[in-house]
């Protein structure tokens, strides 16, 4: 065996011609052409074109001749200049070769189910059931290359300014809240249960109250909720917390942080400061509280203008407490027929709207079926707020402010995709402000916190607490990029009698509040600093930065919209001593779903 | 309110003086004095002494007077020189003060529990439960400071060298071997589980099959076991695995990650290469596989010696099977009564041992009751080897070799403390090789993997797996620091039919092993690289940088050893609704200690 150093295959340039080399890596591809034998070599570093010639070695090329697609080789030989006509401008060793020597196959490969290399569409099952395969690909070592790379410089950025890594519980309390806490049985306390953290909120605030006023965590968080395509059970945020900073002190940092990142890992330059927008107006605006800002098309609210109109569901919405809105769709009133128009009709329903009302313009003036009910003038004003033009197409929503927002927020999205208004190289941030501190739950009857229960309400609401809650802005902002939400933050409730108050406001009885937040309630009472803080999803900031539209891609080892991971084949059943020794019994559904 | 930027109290200095500063921060200790205030100002950088005087402002010293120790302060004023006979050479900032001309009280404080500056001892359990407190004294703060800065320092380390920060699952796949595995009960699959990992160890070879080639990561590792005082059910370890390295290379990779922890964390320059020494001979020598090399009195074997001795019980011993080792206690034989060997004895029987011979070295031969049973020539030539002088305490432990070995090693280590025989300053590594492969565990009457079934056998034992699998030795190294393992590492199983010949050698039928690791077993087929690694436990490595002795000083919120975290009181129960959602009852057991 030769014990000569290794080298990076995908480092092999035109200088290093003539030089003895020894390489260790992956068959990527092998082509037999003329009595020779050509593979594509692929380490981490990337690929270089070998090649086995009988006048070199025939023992080598007959070692070749029985290696297949993915063995693991390692091979020595010499580096060669292509001649002209194989130069390989796509690949950036394409300038030269290595002529082997040497080869001993160091492991082999049956067929793999899927070819590593190829762009082909591979089903999502079977690259998640191999997903060791699924992650030698090309573009998913990217990824996580560039995961890693993004990893470090937030760690960086963070330590230079005096931000001290910690690590947080992972084994924590369940609260009668934790609705979606997942729950660890303990051997030791039968009966009782760790919760692993939907977030290290209460653990950053002791912290705080500890004095180590800058703390930083790349925190794994843990959600048991029905899954979307964008949610997995576990999953990694930056978390951030600070003592004696404003919100704008935080907000500052934060754009720092991503301007560094965002400098560093993509070599692109934002906006700064990064623009801000209150809750209310992004509402308003775009139907969104994440607006995707990388195109217009915005929300304009027309319902002073049509409330006495003839059209009598305008009329009536408005003079009941809803209000209309509208998107102007330019230049596309020829191009949306009928049918087409049904169909966006059936897209808004999902959102709660009763209809989608729509006006084209021809000729300087409305056309469609309730162009009637509008005067020349109501025409007019209409086209001028709604800066319409000839074949622009209006959609209007005429519905509780919610629906409003919820249905034209969602049909701007879905039409900005469908025409192409987006421009995917752009990167648009933005801060979202003014949150409301609570929200009505109509079900359980009583306020919930927007957030969460500890997020400071606004200095100049604070009274309202008690009397008004339904207005009182809270001291949190949220960070957008591209129409997804980055992440939050807020300032925290540091004193006593304000997360008394609101716990009361949240329906808590004084015991209940105790008997679940006691040590938060007694740490607030020894010296607890002003703080606040903020997290950022990681996994979907790595997606975003990475261009890829699933957070499975940016996950080393995902779970499916089931939660299950189809590699391992996790969660599985236990053995019965294995709950005996937990004090657990299944009940009679989780019988039959194990004995199935 | 003053809008001034902030400055930090603990980095006042001289070339301040005049300056107008504002700080904030936490009041350590207050002190009237002569009409005028005094406090210990503090904040995450130290200490500032800030004085309220009626002269410059009566209204902060009126508030000044409400305030008491741990208030949460904003202060402004002048940093003026002490006087001469006032400076305070033990602080940082102990020639200047901070006259106060503004204060406003940011938030209160009840009087502590305990005081945050005293270096009093404190009891456990109230520091755990108030932890948020014991985390404000100066010696926490700097063992997180420094954890943080050892985490930085490994990571920039191992980013230079081209590993990738890779991040792992936490909800895993169950096995059935695995009696130590937290368990999470799944909502979406009724009766099926996920465990938490004990470590990344299969994950972090499938990285391996992926081609990523090196990886790392600060891993959470979870073992649910009964806990002693150095343990925790979560910790961290630096987990790290490389494709294509030697078990020489990754033992030179961790020394220079090692050595510049040392260096930057320490400021101290360690050995290189860190000596390595055979099991069998640390064993021998030391009576222990983690030996602390910072002194001597090593177990020296005079089995030889003495198998033709009168002295029965050596004689029978080692023509039996077993052997017979001594240690040295250099100069002690005055300073130890009978009564105090009486001790040392009692101390032996703990780790096996039937009794513990003795003899004390006076008028250069041996004295003590079984002295007799020794020739002239014995004694001569058992003195030489054990380099025995005048007044030296020699102790003999005659048995099987295991127990022999157990229990000198630990009564050299208990000698050796109670001797003072450490030099506290020193840090010795040691790396510890040639482990054996398998353990024979008689209750199972099969054999166990000593490490994990993952771990490559020596390339020249490889024909011994099935005749002799006692004497195969593993390509294996543990990382000993002053008598603490702080990680081990292996290169790994990376040929299909080596690691089924492994699950067959550990009674595992296919099929067991199958269902159990299919996920490996395939993965191995698809062309794994050659691969090994480490895994260094982190907590502990902070805990001897900081010379500590206590994990749970090193662990910002830990729990005790039943495994509770006496802040958050967890673990706790958990409602009805929760438990029927995972479909699960508590037995009776459970059900009686929850309604304690």
């Amino acid at each position: 065996m030769e014990q000569q150093e290794r080298q990076l295959a995908g480092t092999l340039r035109r200088d290093e011609i003539g030089k003895k080399v020894c390489l260790k890596g992956w068959v990527q591809k092998r082509r037999d052409l003329g009595g020779l034998i050509f593979i594509d070599f692929r380490d981490r570093s990337g690929l270089v074109q070998i090649v086995f010639n009988p006048a070199i070695s025939e023992q080598a090329l007959e070692i070749a001749e029985s290696v297949r697609n993915e063995y693991v080789l390692e091979v020595c030989g010499q580096v060669v200049e292509r001649s002209t006509d194989t130069i390989n401008p796509k690949m950036a060793t394409g300038e030269v070769e290595v002529v082997v020597d040497f080869v001993s196959i160091l492991n082999e490969a049956k067929n793999p189910p899927f070819s590593v290399f190829d762009d082909k569409e591979i089903s999502e099952e079977l690259r998640l059931k191999y997903r060791y395969l699924d992650l030698r690909r090309e573009s998913m070592q990217q990824t996580f290359r560039m995961r890693h790379q993004a990893t470090q410089v937030i760690r960086q950025f963070l330590n230079e300014e005096e931000y001290l890594e910690m690590e947080t519980p992972m084994l924590t309390k369940s609260t009668p809240e934790g609705a979606r806490d997942y729950l660890v049985p303990s051997r030791v306390h039968p009966g009782h249960f760790y919760a692993l953290p939907q977030s290290p909120q209460l653990f950053k605030q002791l912290i705080m109250v500890s004095g180590f006023e800058r703390y930083f965590q790349f925190a794994r968080c843990f959600r048991d909720e029905d899954l979307r395509a964008d949610r997995q059970p576990e999953f990694t945020q930056i978390d951030i917390e600070t003592s004696f900073m404003s919100s704008d002190e935080i907000m500052a940092m934060t754009e720092r942080m991503m301007q560094k990142l965002m400098k560093e890992v993509k070599g692109i330059e934002i906006t700064s400061p990064i623009p801000r927008m209150r809750y209310e107006e992004a509402m308003e605006r775009y139907g969104s509280d994440k607006p995707d800002t990388r195109f217009d098309m915005e929300l304009v609210d027309v319902s002073e203008l049509v409330k006495t109109s003839n059209f009598k569901v305008f009329e009536s919405t408005v003079n009941t407490g809803g209000k209309v809105s509208a998107i102007n769709v330019k230049g596309q009133a020829a191009n949306y027929s009928r049918k087409d128009i049904d169909k966006l009709t059936d897209f808004v329903k999902i959102y709660g709207a009763k209809g989608l009302a729509w006006l084209k313009i021809e000729d300087n003036a409305f056309k469609g079926p309730i162009a009637k009910f509008f005067s020349e003038e109501e025409q007019a004003s209409m086209m001028k707020v709604l800066q319409a033009n000839e074949n622009d197409l209006l959609l209007f929503v005429a519905d509780a402010k919610s629906i409003v927002y919820d249905s034209l927020g969602a049909l701007r999205m879905k039409l900005a995709k469908e025409l192409h208004l987006i421009d995917e190289s752009q990167f648009n941030f933005l801060w979202v402000t003014d949150w409301p501190l609570l929200e009505y739950d109509e079900n359980a009857g009583r306020y919930t916190a927007a957030h969460h229960p500890f997020t400071m309400p606004s200095d100049e609401d604070l009274d309202k607490l008690d009397t008004h809650p339904e207005q009182v802005k809270a001291q949190a902002y949220d960070l957008v990029l591209n129409g997804y939400e980055l992440g939050g933050g807020s300032l925290r409730i540091y004193k006593k009698d304000i997360q008394d108050k609101m716990f009361k406001v949240l329906g808590f009885s004084e015991e209940e509040a105790w008997e679940q937040f006691s040590f938060l309630l007694q740490a607030l009472e020894y010296g607890t600093p002003p703080h606040g803080g903020i997290a950022l999803g990681f996994d979907r900031m790595v997606m975003l930065l990475a261009g890829k539209t699933n957070l499975r891609d940016t996950i080393l080892f995902p779970k499916t919209a089931s939660a299950s991971d189809l590699l391992t084949e996790a969660p599985g059943s236990v053995g019965q001593t294995q709950l005996d020794e937990l004090h657990l019994s299944l009940q009679q559904k989780a019988i039959d779903e194990t004995s199935k």
